[in-house]
């Protein structure tokens, strides 16, 4: 599966590094997309790199199979941009994983009413004036959404998040 | 006036110095509190420093007359700390002078429903899911609140913070 990596300075080093090797070791294509072609970004604790492999002018959503947003300072940068916002808002139908601050996006996005889900906790408290269903769980899987709340949680996140591009995404849930 | 100013890691480097020094400069007595005493914080642009005066566990808000919350990646980690959120909540009726990421800390500390105010653009989304009456001006005083958007706006930001220090807070605006 085609996965897009939405990425800005500052990212959390492991919530990027860990699922984006996971996803490649297993033949998923992951394309980090960022505001600007060929910059290199830094994570905040830096301990890993990543370099824009394309410019959010020169991607279109229908490109792509899933939307994966690591958490750090990234997403409250991303969210600045409306392109970027726009460019989620297209994966409303499609598998999204977010996991930290990664929710932030989302919000901005307009994909959090009405959804469950769970994010680093002072995000938590954003979401559900979003009119989310927050949880405070290591991994939440809400019909497309698999949303997590920090690196320890990775495991979990990476699990449900490659069960999905295995299985296709979750029925929903009855309301 | 006795200034609480709440800093953590990665404030935004003129959003703490120039209020800072220019309350100082009026002979206003500016405390840095954070986290830990005597932890040193860097700005995120790397200019700025400043050193924890004092630990959140040394501090009672009946100590200060007024609360400066500079924005960047601070007010987020701040807002973490459920020590920081009572302690800016107990500033309710005092003089608050948030910028720019600043007003993050008042969504968690439950102070923005139904205010009048103004905050960075990525967080005037999340202000306004928080009920807050959200406008896109350089500075927005409503009542004891003082909120600015960006490091562009300090000059008004700091003008009317100055003023409600030297005149008290203004009247509530009629609803």
């Amino acid at each position: 599966m085609k996965i897009a990596c939405v990425l800005a300075q500052g990212f959390e080093d492991s919530e990027f590094r860990v699922p984006h090797d996971r996803f490649t070791a297993e033949g998923h294509q992951v394309t980090v997309i960022g505001i600007k072609k060929g910059e290199l970004l830094k994570g905040d604790k830096g301990r890993e790199r990543a370099t824009v492999q394309a410019g959010i002018d020169e991607v279109r959503p229908g490109d792509f199979d899933a939307l994966f947003i690591p958490g750090g300072h990234s997403p409250d940068q991303l969210r600045a941009d409306d392109r970027v916002v726009r460019f989620t808002r297209a994966f409303r139908d499609k598998p999204i994983f977010a996991i930290c601050h990664g929710p932030q996006l989302l919000i901005t996005a307009d994909l959090v009413d009405g959804r469950r889900l769970t994010a680093w906790k002072t995000i938590q408290v954003d979401a559900r004036h979003a009119g989310a269903d927050v949880v405070d769980e290591p991994v939440v899987v809400d019909r497309n959404l698999v949303t997590s709340r920090k690196p320890e949680d990775l495991e979990p996140f990476v699990r449900e998040a490659l069960r999905q591009l295995r299985e296709g995404t979750q029925p929903t849930a009855p309301m």
